[in-house]
């Protein structure tokens, strides 16, 4: 048997409390599994006497993280504070320094500063581990970083904000519209401080970000990702959607094309059968596509204590065990700039408009259409009583460009009452 | 940059031409993510002069899979002859003994003689991978073994053999008995040269012999598992199951009981709308249960050469980045024997039989059903034109003991006309 690892925790909300309870309760079990002792030497937090259900007088306490971060009796700096900045980031930096390797869930301190971080840690002989950043227990860094190592990965998908996907089927199970939805999830504590983080999909971003780099060994670039929210989707979208035979996702998308990567955190729309269209509630799905293993599907709880402490213990096992790896796959200074795509690959389109009631408003719409170079493949126009009438149209592939195009086109027209929605449908 | 590490490859059938191929087309790929060059020294087969569709040539030739093991120029050893005994076990044996690391695609070798091969290549400090063996290209092991480690696994379920779950989504889609979709299989090459194999549920019970070993820390015990192949399953007892909603899947299900490890690989329905239920043609499924991370839910391709050959690649760049940990969790001396539970937990069951179609017949049933303790929750009787009934009965949950002796009580009352089928229902 080995020396113990000792670990220092930095935060002790909802996911350091998980990774306390399973530290003590399954000692016997981790040290029977990496053939060493796994210890708590320290732990911090801003407040040291708040009740959290689990017993910490055990450990030294630190007021200040990045003082925790150079203890001499901790190997590893385990850091679940949060935040891109401030003491996640000063603290992070500070065990690098010291020569603490890292494992982290903070998605948004990688996504801002993966690059930096990760040079710092292979300067200093250190690993970063983040499988708890990326949706919770599902082990995708692992699987993407070491499963798949033998793949050129062609193609990475997934639900990655539990929040949005509960909100979008709570929507469509009882056809409630998105602002009640929203304030139930408000009543109940579901969401982000800054609500904007779940549903404008920039948490979810993060995570793509990461993804991205380890699957195409591009520098992190958080700000390369087109990130669209869910704030926007009706409960309209969602019943026409169905009624095609779609749901309705915040979906991140990743893919090489010729010229860059395209990579989008948006809602797409995906066929109801597929395993994206049937995730229902809170749940993440992680789906990866490689030139051998074709596709993968990896599903399971993206939040949470138990899953996240879960991912945390499971980056601090591979830690004792001696596990060491790039941090995104490749050596920093291989990793290129993550040229944005210049386009999209084309995809389907459904388009969302209502028309001023006039004869030759469907005509002149179709006519855009077509001379904009896109194809319809349905089109339905609904009954209505009001001045408006509501069309439908689900169009052929078309490239991006093409699309921005048609929209401005059918705007010029005049014969809109409303700007058009228009939401990729991704071929899954 | 450190030392290539270099392979020895024995048999180059589907997967073994596989690996070939990724090698080659991937070389850059693979040595950016281990920091190594990864090159075959060596090759192994039946036959040298087929010709398989890749470069052979650059490569020395064995044709003896023993003295392939034992080479100078072989770092490790990956065996993807199959075959539980013979060439492969010898093989194997020699490569541990010359101190070379070994992957392996095998499940049965190491369904048969996991323990000892464990034991061996401990003492010899080598490791033995068989990421390939369980699953084809879902990360299973891996999974398993690295991210749930700070779990305590609770159960672990999965529809493991592609061709079986193919027969019967075929049975179901096209309304086609099992013998005729047999015929369908044998002539498109689907099934192993003895079908018993896959249809029997060995195949299977291979790979589920070696999850329930690295889940629970017990000694690989083939012998400890129930097997029941898919050769009874009738079209009817599809069409009825789809009708109450489930669908029936050759599932291999895990679990520790108060007493014992309960491990079966048998046909259960599952609910339609699950992701198992939903798993359609040759694909596979793992599912794990953990006390911490709830349930995860892994799907992909079971077999194939880029799925398998993927995993294949997997482990050797583990090995390449010097990842090495015991092969089945825990040190081989840690195993524990697998006692295998006295029963079964208790479940519903669906239940198919044929009445005499005379008075009194149903009411002699019920009674002694619920004279052995078995409670019915739903029934049905379907009209008939024949001397006998058909009659369906799903049971509330009940011993595994109590149905046994209650399937015994019907058939001593004379009013069946066959033996009654019995098939658990699994809460996924």
């Amino acid at each position: 048997m080995c020396t113990p690892l000792r670990l220092g925790i930095a935060g002790l909300g909802t996911v350091g409390v998980g990774v306390l309870r399973i530290v003590q309760r399954q000692a016997a079990l981790l040290s029977a599994r990496t053939g060493r002792e796994i210890t708590i030497s320290a732990v911090s937090a801003r407040s040291r006497d708040r009740d959290r259900g689990v017993r910490i007088s055990d450990y030294a306490w630190e007021d200040d993280p990045v003082a925790l971060a150079r203890r001499d009796d901790v190997d590893v700096f385990v850091e679940l504070m949060g935040g891109s900045d401030g003491p996640s980031k000063a603290a992070t930096e500070a065990a690098i320094a010291a020569g603490k390797d890292v494992v982290t869930a903070n998605k948004a301190l990688l996504a801002m500063h993966g690059q930096a971080l990760a040079e710092a840690a292979e300067a200093a002989d250190v690993s970063i581990r983040y499988e708890a950043g990326v949706a919770g227990g599902i082990p995708c860094i692992k699987a993407l970083g070491e499963s798949l190592a033998g793949n050129e990965i062609t193609r990475v998908m997934g639900v990655m904000n539990g929040t949005c996907n509960y909100i979008l089927t709570r929507m469509q199970d009882a056809g409630l519209d998105y602002q009640t939805v929203f304030a139930e999830c408000e009543e109940l504590g579901y969401l982000e401080a800054d609500p904007t983080l779940d549903v404008g999909g920039i948490d979810a971003g993060h995570k793509l970000a990461l993804l991205v780099s380890l699957a195409f060994g591009t520098r992190v670039d958080y700000g390369a990702l087109q990130i669209e929210g869910i704030e926007k989707i009706t409960i309209t979208d969602i019943e026409q959607a169905s009624d095609m035979g779609y749901r309705i996702k915040l979906l991140g998308v990743a893919q090489k094309t010729g010229r860059g990567i395209d990579a989008r955190m948006s809602p797409c729309l995906v066929p109801a059968l597929s395993p994206l269209g049937q995730l229902e509630g809170p749940m993440n799905m992680i789906v990866f596509e490689g030139d051998s293993i074709g596709q993968v599907v990896l599903r399971g709880a993206g939040a949470g204590e138990g899953p996240t402490a879960s991912a945390v213990l499971g980056d601090i096992c591979d830690l004792a065990r001696g596990h060491r790896q790039p941090i995104f796959g490749i050596p920093s200074s291989d990793l290129v700039p993550g040229e944005r795509a210049a386009r999209s690959a084309p995809a389907p389109y459904y388009m969302r408009m209502e028309l001023a009631d006039k004869p030759g408003a469907l005509a002149k719409i179709a006519t855009v259409l077509g001379d904009a170079g896109v194809s319809i493949d349905r089109m339905r126009q609904y009954g209505h009583e009001s001045a408006t009438a509501p069309v439908l149209i689900v169009t052929h592939k078309v490239q991006s460009d093409d699309l921005v195009r048609a929209v401005e086109a059918m705007e010029s027209t005049g014969v809109l009452a409303s700007a058009p929605v228009a939401i990729r449908i991704e071929e899954v």
